[in-house]
């Protein structure tokens, strides 16, 4: 049921690319006709066969089935465009853009973007922008409902506040919803009045809100060389990956969670440490101009830690330190309830709160210290749920790192190909994967294995893993 | 007091790497002489100064604070010898080479070993010897005590089979010493045996039963060329990195603790799959002949799992996979309660218990589960300190890692050494660092860096940086 909706909504979007390859005339829209077909026969099929229960009633295990599943089949449906399209991919690249699409990824198989035609362009935007909602619905109304990682704080939070603001939870979500479309329009506006062709704006408009990155050109936004539109997509990069519910809040005239709320402090420290570093390196030791230093640096440095992965510049020939940085960097992600991967801000805020904690009984062992998030005393559960969400962060990064050196990558490649994909920003680091080269030359098999990996990080790990624990197909 | 007795201990052991010097004429006895003397005048001067109370009496703030104290004073006064030698090693090298040696990690700044006086061969291999039984006495006496990133758990192991076996801590400590004495010279005999020169198998026999790596020649073990010398290390690699209590617990003739250890289990469990999987990476990818993949995956493995980094052979060249293998394998290190560094197995034991458990609470929101540990319940403040002690680990390693690259290391330079180093393991990987370079090359300010690295990682990390945090100073 719930499938069969989304599915409906996924074919419904596939007629603006439809358009826009009718009109240069280009016969991909074909393509996008029969595949939108399929998809909503699909869709209504599944609606009118079941009548499933709403989310709201499903057991625990249910949802995470079919949370997984939506997410899954979904990336199914988006990939025949690309599969079937001029683009000669094969099903692991068309699997691989689709699944790097909706969940806001941005790694790309695709070479040629110059040349491609605005049916993909176009429709490798929606997926993303599709996707970036998606995952702040999720993130807000149903991850925390199912305790996923920790993620029970951030709802004691939201929850909160609707009892004040908001009544209800589909009123938040439609006021998401709405603030997510201002933005994008707002966004797409000024791409467009900095230069760009409407078509480009729209493009970038949607996966700039989205902390997506995928980008209508081979030299992504750097391609463009301007420093508004750098700066506007730094802009929306950063309201991207902060938490939407906290815009509901200040339109309500509640300023405070603006520089009180933890994530969104850490989130602001963490960037300003970084951009100041490799800003102060690029000017040092590269020799840049002191303002491209700090353009560049803090460029790159949003685009990773929200997770968006817009390049402009190859950032792989900075040297040593800012390629450390940035790996560690790719790791970090932006706020829960946003569009953006990685582990997230508010999981560091609580490790630095419990790690505090560790010290201060250390050094006191009869003292009673209890560690806070946000000014509350954080439960040892929701602690405990945190480091555990990490270390299987951890854990999957280095089995998919493994698998990828199995495969025959080398180290830089497979380290980051596997935090990029996990973490979902996007391009790695070195030749390959880097912002300068392309998944493309990657074996299929290391294509497959990172879709997988994708979803698993989009999906905070947990809601994908539990599914493979023997006992959750048992009673 | 305690610096003072250590010292006195220290400035004894200079004796047999004088001797050694003057038995074949180089005149370096007299560096050893004159170091001696000097050491044992500050080591008795500090003695007949101080009365200060035993540890027992000590608050855990001045325990802390000694601890620290103790390996930094200890390797100052070790550095010595090597700092006034023929080999003209600067300060920097000169403490990075003694801090390596009592912290048995086994990273090296001496390049040509070949033809180093035996003085300061014996005397590394007895820096070695000495770090090794500091480390298990610390690890049962003291650490547990001062309950340092969760070792409670393993004390209340050790203290519970001390009422049953041996009625006093005084007890174990000198049973472990004549363990650990035993090992050494059985290890030693073997060595001679299967063919080294009685200096050699001296000198490797206490740097193997330390898992600490220093070896008397460039190519390390693997320049014997022996089978039976790798042999013989494997197998005192391992019983380094077993707890020593466990070998009590044998000679009172418990059997059960052999397999029903969740250590031990976890310890043999982890080398198995790596040896398994390094091997058929060389034999099918590398085409090694089956019988040397394994000789040379099992060797490697147990070198870096057991945090010794002794090399039988480059490891770097063979290929992405075991590159990154073994990158992972160097943060897993030994058990508690032995002579290896790292993160240590009973973490992992503890991690996998909190995972298990974190899954069967996402399934069933409402079963009460306990996470378990050696068939008992695992406290959550013990668990959380198992964990914090593991984001300190990769905080820990992220700074220096980051800090190195800052100072001008490549990737895999930078990443290798900072966990090499705190892993307490020895060598690195790539070109530089690796088993077939030296740490030589590195810029001074890396040295300084890496030496407060291995005294960071081998006092289990919170001992040394609760010295940071200003609130220890206070009240």
């Amino acid at each position: 049921m719930v499938i069969g909706i989304l599915l409906i909504i996924l074919a419904v979007f596939m007629a603006p690319p439809m358009i826009a390859d009718m009109a240069v005339g280009h016969p991909d829209w074909q393509v996008f006709l029969a595949a939108g077909s399929v998809t909503l026969f699909a869709g209504v099929s599944l609606v009118l066969m079941n009548r499933s229960p709403d989310f709201g009633e499903l057991t625990g295990r249910q949802a995470f089935l079919l949370t997984t599943l939506v997410w899954a089949v979904l990336a199914v449906f988006a990939a025949m465009p690309l599969a079937f399209s001029d683009l000669d991919l094969s099903l692991a690249d068309a699997l691989f853009e689709a699944m790097s699409g909706i969940t806001t990824t941005g790694a790309t198989v695709i070479v040629d973007l110059d040349h491609a035609p605005p049916g993909i362009l176009l429709w490798r935007a929606i997926l993303q922008w599709l996707g970036g909602i998606g995952i702040i619905v999720m993130g807000v109304a149903i991850l925390p409902i199912l305790r996923v990682g920790g993620m029970q704080l951030v709802r004691a939070e939201s929850s909160d506040l609707s009892e004040k603001i908001l009544p209800r939870a589909a009123q938040i979500a439609s006021a998401i919803g709405l603030l997510y479309l201002g933005f994008t329009l707002l966004c797409a506006a000024l791409y467009w009045w900095a230069g760009m062709t409407p078509f480009d704006a729209a493009a970038h408009g949607m996966t700039t809100i989205a902390t997506g990155g995928f980008s209508t050109i081979d030299a992504s936004i750097g391609g463009f060389g301007s420093p508004t539109i750098d700066t506007i997509a730094i802009v929306f990069m950063i309201l991207g990956a902060l938490p939407f519910v906290l815009y509901i809040q200040v339109a309500n005239g509640q300023l405070r969670p603006l520089y009180a709320d933890a994530q969104v402090r850490w989130f602001f420290g963490i960037l300003a440490a970084f951009v100041l570093s490799i800003t102060l390196w690029l000017a040092l030791v590269d020799q840049f101009a002191p303002v491209d230093a700090f353009r560049y640096a803090s460029f790159n440095v949003v685009s990773l830690i929200t997770t968006t992965g817009f390049a402009s510049t190859d950032y792989g020939l900075w040297g040593p330190f800012p390629v450390a940085a940035l790996f560690f960097l790719m790791a970090v992600g932006g706020c829960t309830g946003s569009t953006s991967g990685g582990i997230k801000i508010f999981r560091f805020a609580v490790l630095h709160a419990i790690a505090s904690n560790q010290f201060a009984r250390l050094i006191r062992p009869h003292g009673v210290v209890v560690p806070t998030f946000n000014r509350r005393p954080l439960p040892e559960a929701a602690a405990i749920s945190v480091m555990a969400f990490i270390f299987m962060f951890g854990l999957s990064f280095s089995i998919v790192a493994l698998a990828l050196s199995a495969l025959g990558l080398d180290y830089l490649t497979a380290m980051s190909a596997a935090i990029t994909a996990v973490a979902n920003v996007g391009p790695g680091l070195g030749p390959v994967v880097g912002p300068a080269g392309s998944f493309a030359s990657l074996p299929e098999s290391a294509k497959w294995l990172l879709s997988a990996a994708m979803l698993i990080g989009r999906l905070e790990l947990f809601t994908v893993l539990v599914l493979f624990v023997p006992s959750f197909w048992r009673g």
